[in-house]
């Protein structure tokens, strides 16, 4: 970290800052110019004491030199990480796909849904019993009874399950009985269950929050591997912005961006990114095209019964469709699907 | 809620519209123009099934003719709620102003700061105990031991205290030291915390979401009021823009659209909102002229020595100052400090 | 348009809004419910009057049934556009490709870039001989010299040439040198100047503003068409979010939704909207993958050199290698380039 | 301006960007610390080649030393800028109110305003000849004619004018009928007609760009300054984010900012800004309150029957009773109105 401080600093406080370095367990290093004093912060970690010097009246401008993360960073680890789970490889050369409905309503629609996605290439069912929804009065889900569709529908296809958790009291349960476990947009920088589920044995599905940074966006996936939990899949799904075409801005530049910051693989979800049905597949196969590993799709056979945002699901047929096509622009980047 | 459908559409998809709200348990009510084809969703909380009509794709447009919320709406009460707190009103003609270090340090500093704030005007004393900070690396606060100090700060100033919740597990603890149980920007939309600070017999401050629409943040305190509890206090904070001067967008424009919508106090706090100590006191007048009810306040002896947020705390003297300015402002629109 | 009225509106109020809507031209039909009543205001247009009537205190909602723009929409004509320059056909099949420096710096340099570019597959050359800049101290572009090396590049290498036009005055000078007149995102509302190359007889570019909804996109590409020019490419180039990891966020989703709304063809800009070189191939893979007719390219021999937007140029072996890249992405969708 | 260079940065490398910054003019000042490089840029306005070192792959990160902008910061200049017109002074102790019609429509009503507002305290009277409309099919304007109807209402009344220009050809005939030249948010970075005004020989009100950063903002009035014209107002007239329940988010966090950073007189426009009459006393107040030098407010005595932006027009009684209430905060604050 390097402190530039304003011009005309008197010595004495020059002196005081370099002694709160010291204290602080780090090493200054000045240097003086004509118009500019500069001051390194030599150490480790140095960056997360940057709140100290923020508040110091002669500090005029703060370089981090160093990220303010660090085991999800690609210095830390320059190859990707590669989460297996069964047979399956997620992070690796083959694209994977989670389909499925935004929430699980009864087991026979859970079982059919599950059963085309199979056929048409899915490797993961989705499908929420735990729901966050913006009204008390809306569906909230099905709770445990969901949890075990879930597990029936694996039982039958094959598939595996990802499915949400939304406090630190259902990781338990959660765990139990899903594959990966998802923790929703709105929970992004809920600590307390980024830790809980740093302490779980299964791997992590990560949403970005609406108006998350990607900087924020990986500090928030630091919180699960510094607790023991190396294996995170990161998950774009729209920021919050002016436009009101789409849902959300699926912001498809944090793909190469993330990519390129950290070793952990990348999923997009379109459905809520775009949240409009018939601009999916574009965006799908936009997703692929920038690098990510896999996609989250919601796929209902009855949108307009759905108990929960029918308006972006895709009809099966739709969804078989666009599987065939992504497969072309999976193996146009090199890849497979 | 009104649905106008695409032109054209066939009188059978008409029909078939016309069940599904039957159905629903509404009733129907059709308007057949030239261009237009007009349905009235007619029935008590027709807007919550909003998501049914928008799956469909006869229907172009949803015209709400109803808020998605009613207890926290002016509709459902029309006089202004003031919360009581021992001989405190809050949502009153006097505007309230709770101020404390960003997070509980020490036992002495917090008293020192209790203190001095006191003499200056506040009622009421904030600082976390519990801390949601952005890195794992970071200071994450004193927990019940920081809830111990506040309360003596309580018994030696009178001063009540403001102290954040982070998860259901805490809502227990919090509940039993604090007088308002605040909850953060970060967890407005953590539901099952909301239902269970609902649950509490305590008032709840909750801040606004840094991307959440007003919308939004109402319908997140319908959350807790329709579990209970109905002595809530809507905070603005700051949300998300491109602007990088400011540290938030301290969204004064909140401040009357929420008093026009709602019957609930409103508060500010600039601290975090701007996130520049200069800036603090031309923004803490402007909350005030354009209507709070309270301010969140930020005050620290020693600002480059606290542990989170140094940058935005105001000296105790600079407070003291800007109290006398504040009450000017106050009395310019009517109100006391 | 139709009009929701707030409950209880009096009779003699619905009766002035009946007979308003009379004295503009269009059909009053009206349509009372048990709780609601509602307005129909029928006739051509009547969308645009839409300000009258949000101004009535009795209209609660106003649901627009029709677009605000006519000769850009893909109701007002269903095939795609395909505007020929030359052998050019901009729209169809093949994806075209723009490449060049952000400004016109000497003329060697840019007959370098062109001839490379060309070798690469790039079908235009593009380059600002006035430059709009953030400082009024920075380079301000060669002017009409660097329009001479335009048409120069042109003469020998076939490349078609694409350059922004900045003010009314400057049309004409142009308009001679030019294949394609470039409106810059910050000129997108500059209503003047959309009028002026509306009455010119050359193709236009118009790039996205970068808080510009699409719906006020497609509003000024209307300017244009209304004033007689038809040939109109919509570019999107990154829009202004709070992210700050690139440069802008590049707004993809854009593509589909205007490819839905209109018929004009539509070229994405990832060298400004991302604006960080490494992020570029990726980015235009996906703009490609979800549907876009074209891209428009920076590339510069020796960035670090460069006059403007160094950090976001390509070299030309970078440019060279991702062209074969997107030749394959192009394919996977069924199309050239 | 202070390079960091990547760790491990050959001395080949650093030797040449030395030699760089010399060819540039400025002088180098290198500090190799055990983990760090840093080399100091020398020299004035050394931070207008940002770019160049931008575009090299050995700097990691660029901080700025000294603001991009000379003639409009606080440095240049220390006392606030008062612009004297006939006996007003804009910028010191009175707070200015200007007052009127979004659009000229018609001479009697424009008079009729005109007077009113007088009445109630205002001194300018604003009003649109030339309308940059989001649609080519609105109204655009009187023109000229609007222009005479100005000065007209400036001769009954003695209120000076204020009016918009749109384009560099309209700078003559605008300046001739007005006292104050308006360029909108929609053209604050058309930077030919910043260049424009800032040749003429009247003050300049530049507006914030709906996406504009403070920092842009100054940019563009650096423009106008830099070209001779030193009276410039920054007016804040609100900045596009993700909230609909206001037409934009009126940011007055931008008022304190800006008064640190520059000695401009600053405005604000709450009638744009917010866009919704009921909410303009409020936040009327809180911009005088945070430190505003004036107002610009839309007052029409027939928002129904408006040309343009009816629905954020306050009607001429509830003006005056605003009025009355600001002199109130106004005093609080140690303004007069």
């Amino acid at each position: 970290m390097i402190l530039t401080l304003k011009p005309n600093t008197p010595k004495k406080d020059i002196d005081l800052i370099c002694r709160k370095i010291e204290e602080l367990g780090f090493k200054p290093h000045l240097s003086k110019g004509k118009e500019v004093i500069v001051i390194g912060v030599i150490g480790q970690n140095a960056i997360l004491k940057k709140d100290i010097f923020e508040a110091m009246d002669a500090v005029a401008f703060i370089t981090p030199i160093s990220k303010p993360y660090k085991l999800v960073s690609r210095e830390f680890k320059k190859e990707n990480t590669i989460i297996k789970i069964d047979n399956l490889k997620i992070g690796g050369k083959e694209i994977i796909v989670a389909a499925g409905p935004c929430s699980v309503e009864t087991k026979e629609l859970l079982l059919e849904i599950a059963e085309d996605a199979k056929k048409s290439g899915a490797k993961m069912i989705r499908g929420g019993a735990f729901k966050p929804r913006t009204s008390p009065y809306a569906f909230q889900g099905l709770g445990e009874e969901g949890l075990k569709y879930l597990a029936e529908a694996r039982k039958k296809t094959g598939l595996l399950v990802i499915t949400e958790v939304m406090n630190v009291k259902q990781v338990g349960i959660v765990t139990k009985y899903t594959d990966i476990i998802q923790i929703g947009a709105r929970n992004m920088q809920n600590y307390d269950l980024l830790k809980e589920v740093g302490k779980a044995r299964k791997p992590v599905l990560l949403k970005r929050g609406l108006s998350a940074t990607i900087e924020e966006f990986l500090m928030s996936a630091e919180y699960i591997l510094s607790n023991g939990n190396y294996d995170v899949i990161l998950c774009e799904r729209g920021i919050r912005t002016f436009e009101t075409a789409t849902r959300f801005t699926l912001d498809l530049n944090a793909v190469p961006v993330i990519k390129k910051l950290s070793h952990l693989p990348v999923f997009v979800d379109p459905s809520h990114g775009v949240g409009v049905r018939e601009y999916i597949p574009a965006m799908s196969k936009a997703s692929i095209a920038c690098g990510a590993d896999g996609l989250l799709l919601e796929v209902h056979p009855h949108p307009e019964k759905a108990f929960s945002d029918g308006p972006q699901s895709l009809l099966p047929k739709q969804f078989d469709v666009m599987m065939k096509e992504l497969r072309l622009v999976a193996e146009s980047v090199g890849r497979g699907l």
